[in-house]
């Protein structure tokens, strides 16, 4: 079997490409070959046995997309895209990217035509969803986004379908809940601090919390993300009929949530790390989010994510820290 | 005032210029210019006082739509697509007219940049849902079509809606109901014995009907159509949200409700020209259609549509009949 992986430089993609050359199987067949496609060419992961074909290309540029699955994988993980922060701050590179890649990458399987017809893993996000929310989100709330990160990803779930019931690709969209806790340095995004609240204490550095405990979040770590797409790749999408886009199962948890569990874990000593300092701008854009989901079409079809937010923090100890993090300067054993 | 309306060679694109041209004035404000455009240069109205510029071009196609909006029309009327089922029949051609003449429109408005905000009037589709349907849709009922041309419908949505939101334009999207009674000949549309069962029997003439009398549709007249139309043009649309388009107002009616509308309007003689012919492609595409909705969003925005099916009859025979219809070929008045 051949895998396609486009985003593969991402924080998702990098540690989907190294679990799957790890097991250098998927769904009990032999991957016989990877190709990884990013802005920049992906590094190949280590230790996978078969060749890899790193690609740096974007996927709206011409030739790119045919070039990436020329191979013809039979599974393809679409993971590029700008950024939602991006999205927002350049109109017209989020729409190239996120609308114009992704329709370039289904427009080149067409092309090829039948009897190919891959599995299309794509990363749709939470901000397909837009306010007024009620208190729970069901399988059937109306996808109303409210950026246009969030109006790239809804016009690509809608290609998905289509292209899907013609039968050019077998798809399936997951919609990923906020992913928590992002490692390495913070980054840009409005939402960063969801992470960075946790990830710094339990680095021993200090946090900066914009907004109030009560603002609520639908969580799962980057560790239950690649196992979305790992389960995805191979099961039987029968069961979704027409809609093949779907919210993924997470935690909702709010700040204050999040907080006790991090002293749960690390104590009051981490805690104290983390500085109010609300941020009226940031306030204002996490009023109205979708905090709760009901994700019956996601359970029944096995998809399976942490259920305390307790579960998430040792993902995060047990995957990026070695199982040890810090209190302070103070380096102690994580619990699991 | 400078209008604009793409897709003004079709049935309600006429029917609109010929409105805007009969009245002269769009809320109360004076219709200085008209420019036309459909895929062949429309035929200006009759009786407009001001000039008419007809175009001739593909939305899609480089250039075109730059020269529609260089006048910077105050209101552009978008209506112009391939029907659904030739969206159906070609795959590309769909995309490009009803996705990429949408987009290359809208792209255009960007261009010329602010202060230039046109309101955008676009004519979505009752095709924007797909099954399963609950027994009355609501406002927030998923836009999760089962076509290409329902999807290029939701896709276009979802564009007006961001740039909307970043305020390139001012926009609004008319789901529109079924347009009963479409006037002319019988086209391809597999839906078109809503229409063609009443029309026909009106003009004295056979018509065949593939369904069973079960099958419920939600209509509006062409007569309803052309005033969401000009409704939306002037109307606040700040209580929208960020949710620019809605269903239209329509009439719930199954078929057997239309046949006995016919008859207490055209006499069993009329009915006797509906001949039953069962298709079972056609019956199994109307299985599961949208019949019913409660469309309490536009309602409150003061849109209007008939409120029973002899209504929708009798709007046909004072449009399109002078107020004479058929039985075999017995003329008679009709009832108002």
């Amino acid at each position: 079997m051949h895998i396609l992986i486009t985003g593969a430089a991402g924080m998702i993609g990098r540690k989907l490409a190294d679990r799957l050359a790890a097991a250098q199987t998927l769904g009990g067949r032999a991957i016989a070959a990877l190709t990884l496609l990013d802005i920049v060419a992906p590094v190949p992961p280590a230790g996978f046995a078969g060749p890899v074909r790193p690609i740096g290309a974007d996927l709206a540029a011409p030739g790119a997309a045919e070039s990436a699955v020329s191979a013809r994988p039979d599974i393809v993980f679409h993971l590029a895209a700008v950024v939602s922060g991006e999205a927002e701050a350049d109109f017209a590179k989020g729409y190239r990217v996120n609308l114009d890649g992704t329709r370039a990458l289904f427009e080149a399987i067409r092309r090829i035509g039948a009897p190919y017809r891959p599995r299309v893993v794509f990363t749709s996000s939470i901000a397909a969803y837009g306010a007024p929310f009620p208190e729970v989100i069901g399988d059937e709330f109306l996808t109303a986004p409210l950026t246009s990160y969030g109006t790239q990803k809804v016009i690509d779930e809608l290609l998905l379908a289509d292209y899907t019931r013609r039968g050019i690709l077998d798809g399936i969209g997951l919609r990923l809940p906020n992913i928590c806790i992002r490692p390495g340095a913070p980054n840009k995004a409005a939402s960063g601090f969801f992470s960075s609240t946790l990830r710094e204490p339990l680095a021993g550095r200090e946090a900066v919390l914009p907004v109030d405990d009560e603002v609520r979040m639908w969580h799962a770590s980057p560790r239950s993300a690649v196992g979305f797409l790992i389960h995805a790749a191979t099961i039987d999408l029968a069961p979704l009929g027409g809609r093949r886009s779907l919210m993924m199962p997470g935690v909702s948890a709010s700040v204050g949530e999040q907080i006790a569990a991090l002293r749960r874990i690390a104590g009051e000593e981490a805690v104290r790390l983390i500085r109010r300092e609300s941020d009226p701008m940031v306030r204002a854009m996490f009023m109205t989010i979708p905090g709760r989901f009901e994700t019956r079409r996601a359970s029944a079809l096995g998809f399976r994510a942490e259920t305390s937010f307790d579960a998430i923090i040792e993902a995060h100890i047990q995957d990026e820290l070695e199982g040890r993090f810090a209190s302070n300067a103070d380096h102690r054993e994580g619990r699991s």
